[in-house]
């Protein structure tokens, strides 16, 4: 009798603990939960009306606010008529769910039309994060947006603002993601490919000549393509979070006659710095403050415009509107024409301007346990434009490495091991490659877990004689330290003792730039399966990628919702 | 010892037996393997660069030929980059092979990119026969081709010809199946609809007029664009076998100077009748036989028209080639224009010549068991235009219906019984709906095994005033006998006494008439889940169609190839 009381105590008790748990714990974190339809509909973001691809009737989707440590439950409802889709959540690591990441192919089989589909995951670090399409080409259709991450209530961060806006930077085309992707696939697809962005576009809007002949489908006057307008009141301090999802351009940002005091990375504090203007590359978030101190009785330009290309491209335009000035006036100046093009270097010395914030670095390890360098080239293979790394151009197989991994089906990818280099001593990088024919495969690099690893993206000449692009890398999973960036041949012997291991900025993704280098450090930390590839949906598509294994063994036992294709189609027993 | 011999021997005979089954089977029927691959191309089959879905590089995609009796295995690629698919076999009754009717939604799950689905099937019947995409709109975009099953060896057709050939037609838009599917799900579709098609093709080629003003994306003088040649020896006779897949238009079809003889419609022998010209709905198929009797000197005109709207499209075009004048000789005349779009009589007149040829006659059953009458009406839904029977638009789920009912996930969909009728005494046909707002369900109609089943299709007025379409009805798994068309409104108690119960031809595909009625009867022994709708694209697309179930009970234990989508991803079991 004694004995059942004391249980009986000792499980209230125990109860009372778990509530208690349960309270504190509903205290500092909260599920956000989400209905997301996509549909495929006739928008005129430019002005020029296409087949937009919208979430909840909206490109950019919907932003998502978060406190850290929230949970974020997406339940994303495919109503595309024939198209599957699969979100990815850029720059969160999916700590624990991998199979939350969005990566078709890598992390998942692709959501059925009609289907819903669960993402869930915690919003574990502040900061600028963004969401977009991860399947074929389809982010270059219209399907991304923002997801802001705020401190805990009560935190501070280490700089002071009194508003906060949001500002998503893309590239536009007239031709939809479909005959982009076919024209890349053809033979002889450097013929095919489409060219230039029609327009570039701010917060999903921009203003496409309508006068230059396409009379039927597009019209000046449309809603879709008013200017965006940022309003600000006069004297006060804003957090701009400026973040690129361009298809394939790197971009200059700028707010006519103000300056911009650069202080978030890629969810990460930044020592601050002035710009003028930003360089920013696709898949990139950064947050600038800017003090509406400039002549209050009309609006200024926002502009962005294209670098590192020769581009046709016009300026893409936005208004930073002084209140009370109407929204729509446009500025009384002509928008600035924004940097040349072709000028690397203040681009190199962005990058290199960007280091951690005193008060806020993560010391890398000193050391790797594993270097891996990447030859950046572009390449044919039967006849086909491709892009490589180290001769290798990557092919997403058709069923995804996550679920391989985990259910054994290792005879549905390659398992031979990538190369870790390239031929150092006698690979010219200024000339275009000597053996244009690249090799095609699915194999991945397998990490050993919780080991150093240092990433080497070397540029070199394209096809083309003297034309190196800019590529930005985008990790997934990770964020790494930017160890360094250089001009030219990177040289294994004597670069490395250049790296910054002081204050390197932790980041996501970061260019590469023109006949240059940039080196890389992370953790292979996080069980699960990640990508890691050029940011420019193009060249992905191409090929230019890769993927790393860490701690499989460590992966929870998947849900049978990412399933269904390739051979867990096996799986389906009735 | 004794008793193992003869077992022995036994067993010999049973071998011996099997194998001679196995050689009198490969003598009478083969099996034709096929690989083909689907993918997104960019051609030019007007002449107008536009994406279009090909098999094996191909639109029309190739030929199917077969003799009666044969197995057709086609092992189908997916290698678009995001969409997936499903093929139709169009005219194929699949007796025992329910799963490979490839209706998506109905019979099977689509096919995901990078997958290969098998379809099999036996060609019971000789005559001509089509297949095509059977999800979304993706028909529209090129996905379809002929087939064309013989006799078997050393039996002869009761007609005589010389050569067989094929042509198929079709009408052709620039804008994609996507943009039009986008269209017409939005709210006010009426008003976003692409109107007429920009061409009409004939073998998969057209010539659009490029200096319309699209230089850029029209090219006059693309291979693609050749106007397709049939190549006549003079004095010879041909069957030719003419096909309509349009997503859209009602066409006349004629030979400039030669008259045809039709002999066959959907696989069934006409009582032969001649025409000038052949009026052919979307899903229908016919030989005809033309004696190549005209001056020889010259090449002449094939041309297509369309009827039954008032159509901007330029007349489709191919070459009536005498050998031996060169195929891209143009004819020395203006091709002929065609009969006035508005005359309903001639095309009725053509409906009821079509009668079964003597000592063909299949007699249909006396009487039958069930009737069914289907109001065709167009209607709106949530401010988005629809099509409805009985004021019920169909939605199809995303559980294909087989699955569903083999299954017991009697769930997924609405298990009311659809309306068998409509307010006969009052509804006035000839006036708009006086309730345009119709129910969108996904219930279906269960049919008694072996049951005879007539449909009474009765046409009405459309939403505008004075306005009713022609409808070409297919039925999926059946044949049909037509038992009469009429004018006006069906009388259930006058007009069934008027039903050829004599020499009814049997058809899949049959054309509702403006303002008027079809009557037709099949046998409900196919045990299955059956489609039954408008065959044009964007009709089926928006309500115009209903679902039959009969003998599920008999279906024998499905693939699980077929399953995967809706809540049979619940089967995944790693």
């Amino acid at each position: 009798m004694g004995s059942l009381l004391q249980r009986r105590q000792y499980l209230l008790i125990l109860l009372c603990f778990f509530v208690f748990l349960w309270e504190s714990r509903t205290a500092e974190s909260r599920t956000l939960y989400y209905r997301w339809e996509v549909k495929s509909e006739l928008k005129s973001p430019d002005c020029f009306k296409k087949l937009t691809l919208t979430i909840n009737g909206r490109s950019p989707g919907p932003t998502i606010y978060a406190h850290q440590g929230d949970t974020v439950i997406v339940e994303l409802k495919n109503s595309f008529v024939t198209e599957n889709v699969a979100i990815h959540w850029h720059g969160i690591r999916q700590i624990g769910t991998p199979w939350s990441d969005g990566t078709e192919g890598v992390t998942q089989c692709p959501v059925l039309p009609g289907e819903t589909f669960k993402y869930q995951f915690v919003v574990d670090r502040p900061g600028t994060y963004l969401y977009h399409a991860h399947y074929g080409m389809q982010r270059e259709d219209g399907l991304y947006g923002s997801i802001v991450v705020w401190l805990p209530e009560g935190q501070t961060e280490p700089f002071a603002y009194d508003h906060d806006r949001n500002l998503i930077l893309t590239d536009w085309y007239h031709k939809s993601s479909h005959e982009h992707s076919a024209g890349l696939a053809a033979p002889g697809s450097a013929f095919n490919w489409v060219g230039e962005p029609d327009s570039l576009l701010i917060q999903g809007r921009g203003r496409f000549n309508c006068s230059l002949g396409a009379s039927a489908t597009c019209n000046s006057s449309s809603p879709d393509c008013v200017l965006y307008p940022i309003t600000v009141v006069p004297g006060r301090t804003y957090r701009l979070r400026v973040s690129s999802l361009t298809s394939l351009s790197a971009l200059s940002f700028q707010i006519e006659g103000h300056t911009m005091t650069v202080v978030e990375a890629d969810g990460h504090y930044v020592e601050p710095f002035q710009v003028s203007n930003l360089f920013i590359y696709s898949g990139e978030t950064y947050s600038v403050l800017i003090k509406a101190d400039q002549n209050p009785s009309r609006n200024y330009w926002i502009t962005t415009n294209v670098v590192s290309r020769n581009s046709t491209t016009p300026l893409g335009l936005a208004i930073f509107n002084y209140y009370p000035n109407h929204q729509r006036k446009f500025p009384p100046t002509t928008p600035p024409a924004g940097p040349a093009w072709n000028a690397v270097a203040p681009r190199l010395a962005q990058s290199h301007a960007i280091k951690a914030r005193q008060g806020f670095i993560h010391p890398p390890p000193k050391a790797a346990d594993k270097v891996i360098v990447l030859l950046n080239t572009q390449n044919t293979v039967n006849g086909r434009r491709r892009w490589s790394l180290n001769n290798v151009s990557f092919n997403m197989p058709h069923t995804p490495y996550l679920i391989a991994l985990k259910n054994n089906l290792l005879h549905t990818f390659s398992q031979a091991k990538p190369p870790t280099g390239y031929d150092f001593k006698n690979y010219n990088i200024f000339d275009p490659p000597p053996n244009p024919e690249a090799t095609v495969s699915d194999a991945i690099y397998r990490l050993d877990f919780n080991s150093t690893v240092d990433i080497i993206l070397q540029n070199a000449n394209m096809m083309a004689l003297n034309t190196s692009e800019t590529h930005p890398w985008h990790l997934h999973g990770h964020d790494f330290w930017v160890l360094g960036y250089g001009e030219g041949k990177f040289d294994m012997f004597k670069d490395p003792s250049k790296y910054n291991l002081v204050n390197p900025i932790m980041k996501n993704t970061v260019p590469l730039h023109p006949f240059g280098w940039t080196a890389l450090r992370f953790v292979a930390d996080n069980p699960g399966v990640w990508a890691f590839h050029c940011h420019i949906d193009a060249h992905f598509f191409m090929g230019m990628g890769v993927v790393f294994e860490e701690g499989i063994e460590k992966v929870q036992k998947l849900p049978t919702s990412i399933m269904g294709c390739g051979e867990s189609k096996r799986f389906i027993r009735p």
